[in-house]
């Protein structure tokens, strides 16, 4: 509904309850690639559990903790993309996680690169974070391609830190820090 | 941040913290006219106060009960429409309510009767209610003119109904059906 | 339990939960002909329903927000008579609506218009309201005579407002303010 | 507002915001005696004060755990008399305890007694308690003349469990069995 | 886990989701012996019962309102001891109520009279308790030996005041005052 | 209160609020070197924010969440160590962060490793996780060795991450696996 284009092809959008059929219609369609990275794909077998976490996310966003968006492309809804954990602990700088997964239709259109672009300039424009991070597990190349290819830099490797389905699997971090992104745009 | 084009030169955006600033000066530089009218201005003495009402906004747009965004106008923020109190009653028909100001100093080019037109979309399309409609003091002459040009039809002057600044005030309804609002597309 | 005495035949009771069985029985026995009018009766289906509106309502006159009454004659419960959504909004004039229902079997006596003029009393009295209203359907009949014998006007007529059973009603609207029921005290 | 007749002197009324200033101006009235001996007088000094205790007891009224009421003597309010803890733990048989005041100008009538057998009433046949209490200060004799006249039974001296501006006070307990209740009507 | 140390055999831990294997298999064990006087045994069916009692526990250390823990005898897990109920009410002297269970396998070794030394002191030393009751059926006597042997004096029976499977019970009131404590010792 | 001994001159206490004095005076006297790192000591300013941290950290310990514990040497009352941030995500390996502070006054005597040793102990045996992490300021050497002493593996370096006094620093990630202490045991 409510949305920000990114360029002529590429736009995100707020998540909202009317996004739901197409939400879950690409997670149930993607389950067997995506189950092995996202936890959550395991409590997602309904379109009601899609509306449960669009709600959750959309409480989210009212707190100021986390920016949760669909991916449109051509006007087809194609993925998700978020700014999490944005509420810090007080000791930290000002900091949030890039969460994304796209439909595996459209990979390699450099659609998910364009989409991250545009929620970094919400995150260091529009809530004033300091630094910006991806984790994604080592094994999952076509992911941690995403921060390599936007200037991320390695920070490194969280040992077996994520688990899904019963697999503890290594984690790269990666981050973008303010100043890095001012002088790269 | 987040919005939906209306045309060329309108826009909404949905109300978000980032706009504070801009929401509180028009009410500030209003304040006189906006008082005879809006019972909250009086609440409204510094951006803390619009900050405070941006994040309660933004809670009732997560629980689905309201949406509320500001109008832009070739880019300039100039006024604010929401949809309110959309969680009906159990023996009552959907209906939400509309709500609306805009900055004296553009008035007159016709911009919340396009907006509204935005927000029906909105609140017939996305929220599937069944009924919109508008309550205003019988002598706020700009006010009622909305509805009568967007083709909702008097329902009643409800007596001594409004109280702004110790004064009891008529006020009239307005309502459009989902089936009239259809028609009129 | 604790109550009020209208007239030698007819007293009003604060609702508690000894109230229980005898509203149950009658809402039971009436069901089909308070099903065209009240939404709620299809969610009153047992005793323990019947026994969680009356908490519901025992909380709401704790928060100064309802004073639901069971309504005896010759010491027979009969009927429910309550002032409604006492908490107004912050530009709304102090005010109320009234919503009733009696037992077929004691229809025709004068019961709830008697026991409604204590109500008036309470709501005026008690709770310095300015305005009273009620808001019925076009094609209830018996429940419109009511606020017409009582002196009320006509406010309006809400369309397409109320809907039971799937079934959309028009809804005449009706109000009473202080200065007039003092008048006609 | 909502009460019940005791006899044709005496009636109690629940509890309500509109008792506020008359029970204020007996506490006040009568501070040097109450505050011998209730502890919440200290904290009684304004009618507002005065007015959330009626709040937090008309809540406690909604979750069946108190039921506080007025003393009206010949259309005076007079005192206050309430069943309080009514919510027991498991294993305890189903009791609840009786507290008063009464305006020292009206002592000596047998208001008290009266006040409390219709309490009695509400308490066995309303609540079904097994078993109503009393604590009083064993140096009150006033106070404690009340359980004796009406048959309660001495259950034992709690040493120093009362604690009143820094004294620590003996309390005798007394209690009624709704046997014995129902075998003295 | 974390603990403190009676004497060489004795010892009393903080009772943590750890211990609840070995504290339902002793309630399980000695479910005959114990229902007669526990009325919480009817409800403690598994292990999760039993841990879902220990998070509640855990809670009231934390609020400061109990001190639940388990007792362990050359090393082994052998009942349960308690301070409960030290949030007092206004006019009351601070006390709190000993509660307590022993595995039948270890009676008459003076095992529970060491634990609950040690609980007087943390109630008297650690929270400032000015008195310590215990509540016991009369009937219970190796219960009722505890507070004789430790110096607790009889205030008085309340009768028909626990309830156990459908049982009334008469209660002996113990008590233990700060000075009386402090001079014992 | 409730602790652990570790060897025969350092043991390990939960935290009560019975430790707040001595709390307090260690924060207060070590203020200087500890608001370097720590970012709560400028509001650790009376031993009431102290009081408040204790309690806040009890109920984590309820919530099973955090075990925050304060460090005993030869009797004395000289630091803090503690697990953290025990409640995981859903797609994270089972982890808990390390945190502790010394009064310098007890610097290089081992115990914050003997300690922090312990606390291994809890976070592996008690609470089942399968990594313990340190974070700390690569410019703070002393906290920095302690990991390493223990065995810890570097796994990064966050750039720009902890925030104190307005100064941004870089901060070491070290890590200890499940295996890795069982096989250093």
């Amino acid at each position: 509904m409510f949305g920000i284009k990114v360029d002529d092809e590429v736009s995100v959008e707020l998540i909202h309850p009317s996004h739901a059929d197409a939400v879950f219609e690409i997670v149930d369609r993607n389950r067997e690639l995506f189950s092995k990275w996202l936890v959550w794909i395991e409590n997602s077998k309904s379109v009601e559990d899609t509306r449960a976490f669009i709600r959750s996310a959309m409480q989210k966003y009212a707190d100021l903790s986390e920016v949760t968006c669909v991916i449109f492309y051509k006007g087809v809804l194609v993925g998700n993309v978020a700014l999490l954990n944005l509420k810090n602990k007080p000791n930290d700088t000002a900091k949030g996680e890039l969460g994304y997964w796209l439909d595996s239709a459209y990979h390699k259109r450099g659609i998910m690169r364009r989409a991250i672009s545009k929620m970094l300039e919400i995150g260091f424009g529009y809530y004033a974070y300091h630094k910006i991070y991806i984790r994604c597990a080592t094994t999952n190349e076509r992911s941690c391609n995403i921060p390599q290819k936007l200037g991320f830099v390695h920070e490194g490797v969280f040992r077996e830190d994520i688990l899904v389905n019963g697999v503890k699997m290594d984690a790269n971090i990666y981050s973008l820090l303010r100043w890095e992104w001012e002088a790269s745009r």
